[in-house]
Order: structure tokens, then C-alpha cells, then sequence
């Protein structure tokens, strides 16, 4: 019977007991979701910077990742840099892919789905003009594809839903599509 | 005199001759500044998923970085996770922080300024009631901070000067605050 509750329990690696008694407990205290993520960065040299991302805040206390995660950036040699590091602007696409396929696995399992494959690739056109300063044309992408594929044991429509489902509930896509408020302050030293 | 213009040309290890030569190509020949950025998502399982970044397409051909970076995403435990890497929301707050931060060293070897430090921290906050379905919040950042600490040769008004126009010219923040369209494509496989 336990080992009958644990199986019944994990599904694409994802522990559904978990994930609906955290659903539980949240519901009983809406506090406990108010989360505050950080990125701390140090210039390198050039283009090149280094983030680390460690420490971050939820469930009413000051929390940290179980280790420490380091990142560096950069430009390719064709824009001018060094090639340490993608640029800025391929972790945006990291994001938004991760956190669509994090979805996906969450929603098939609470949707007792076995998924077997998810694949994508993100990609983001953009004409650096606008960074150059040569055109009037935005600094960003102009526009982002994500190209999934899929594959596990429920019908081609319920495959789709599953998709769906973590496009509406994605924090990244929001991000991207919708926009964001952002504050930047300078201290001079 | 070979030796001065190399020491002329180098500042904050930011090769300004071949910034600006890059500028004058592109200004002569704008559809080399089309670009795409792409990154290859593999869930593994759970909440955990890699990304390979690689490929891009730029000044009119097939490009490749020098290296292929991979990185993982996931969840902390206490979002139901295994914490093998950060949180895909994390790697947007390292995207703008690395991004507005190449933007400075650029800018400020352009207007002839030393650079000695730059520091940030990246601060972005989340009610996750939105991606549990659990009250009608947004699903992404409510909010995101930054928080730089510069420090060059220049007189504080001037690195205020370089940091708005990264700020002006930053492909990141242009995504983060205004949005992008993103386009979904499935296949059932």
C-alpha cells in the first residue's frame, strides 16, 4: 500500500502529493507566496559580467538555493566582445523555454499524463539598430517563437491543453509578453 | 605610436576602434544588424530542464558561439523541485543585469571614462498565487529593482549619464518593460 501511495504519487518526476498539499497550504495562508528573486552581478571586463544567484525570499523567511549558481555573459566577437558567455539576451529565451516546460511537466502530472519528451527551441528575432543607436527601431526582440515537442501517453488535445495550460500560468511568458515595471537606482562610489 | 593607438583604443577592455568601425559597417550596411538569438530546451525531469545555447544567425549568415553553453533550470524544494539550478525567473533578473551592465562599459569607453566598478543586484517580486492558479495575480514579476553601485573617473553626473543611456539602449530592459510577442507552436509527437 505505501509503495502503491509513493508511485501513485510521482509522475514525470514530479511529486503530485507535494505539489497539491503545497497547493493546500498556500490556499490556507496566501502569505506564504509572496516570493522575492535576486541575481547579484560583478563586471568583468568589456561586455563580460558574472551573476551569481543564490539567496532569495519565500514562504516568509530569507531563503537560499541548496548551492550557490554562477553565470557569466557576454558578447560574441562579431558585437564586439569576447564570447565568455551567451548574451543577455539568449538567457531571456533559457527562461522563457525552462519555465514553459517546467509547466508542462507540473500540469501533465496533475493531470495523471506520463510525458516522455519535451523538446523546444526559442527563438527571438531582433535588429540591433536600435541598440546601435542607428535606427528607430526597438532595442528588444521583435518577436519570440517557442516550437514544442511533445510526446506522452494522452491524446494529441489534451497534449495541446497541457501546453496551454502552462502558457496561462507561466511566470516568463507573462513577463515577456506583458511587461514589467522596472526601477533602476545609481549609487556612485 | 602603434603602441598609443592600441592604449588609445582599449578602455575598460572595450576595443572602441573596432566598436566604432562596427558602428560605421552597420551604419553603411544596416540589414547586417538583423540578428537571431536562439537557446534548445530538454526537459529532464520534474521541474528540471537544460538549455543549450549555440547557434545564432547574424551580419547576414549561420553563426555559432566559440562554445556551446548549456545551463539548467529548475525549482527549489519548496516550489516543489530538486534545486538543480536556478528558477527560469531567475535568469531573467542575470539577463538584465547583464545586459544594462555591457551597456555601461560600452558607453562609458565611448565617452572616454575609466571604470573601476560596477556592482548590481537585481531584485524582482512575485506573488506565485498567480502561476498556482490560486487568486487572480499576475502570473510574473510585479515588480523588478535594480540596484547599481558604479565607480570610474568620471564626475557623478556623467556615470548617472552613462548608466541612463544604457538604460535607453538596452535590449533586456526593452523586453522586460514593454513586452514581446511570443508565438507558440506545438507538435504531438
Amino acid at each position: 500500500m505505501t509503495n502503491d501511495t509513493i508511485t501513485n504519487s510521482e509522475r514525470n518526476g514530479v511529486d503530485t502529493a507535494t505539489l497539491f498539499a503545497t497547493l493546500d497550504a498556500v490556499r490556507g495562508a496566501p502569505a506564504a507566496a509572496q516570493f522575492q528573486f535576486r541575481a547579484h552581478n560583478e563586471w568583468v571586463t568589456g561586455t563580460h559580467s558574472r551573476s551569481t544567484i543564490s539567496d532569495f525570499f519565500g514562504v516568509g523567511e530569507e531563503r537560499a538555493h541548496e548551492q550557490e549558481f554562477v553565470f557569466d555573459a557576454d558578447h560574441p566577437a562579431v558585437l564586439v566582445g569576447k564570447d565568455n558567455g551567451p548574451t543577455p539576451v539568449e538567457f531571456v529565451l533559457h527562461a522563457l523555454a525552462s519555465c514553459l516546460t517546467a509547466g508542462i511537466a507540473n500540469i501533465a502530472a496533475a493531470r495523471k499524463v506520463e510525458l516522455t519528451e519535451v523538446r523546444s527551441t526559442v527563438s527571438g528575432d531582433i535588429d540591433l539598430n536600435g541598440i546601435l543607436g542607428l535606427q528607430d527601431v526597438r532595442n528588444g526582440y521583435q518577436n519570440v517563437s517557442v516550437k514544442f515537442v511533445v510526446k506522452g501517453d494522452a491524446p494529441e488535445h489534451v497534449m495541446r491543453e497541457i501546453v496551454e495550460q502552462s502558457r496561462n500560468r507561466s511566470a516568463v511568458y507573462d513577463v515577456i509578453t506583458n511587461g514589467v515595471p522596472v526601477e533602476i537606482d545609481v549609487e556612485v562610489g
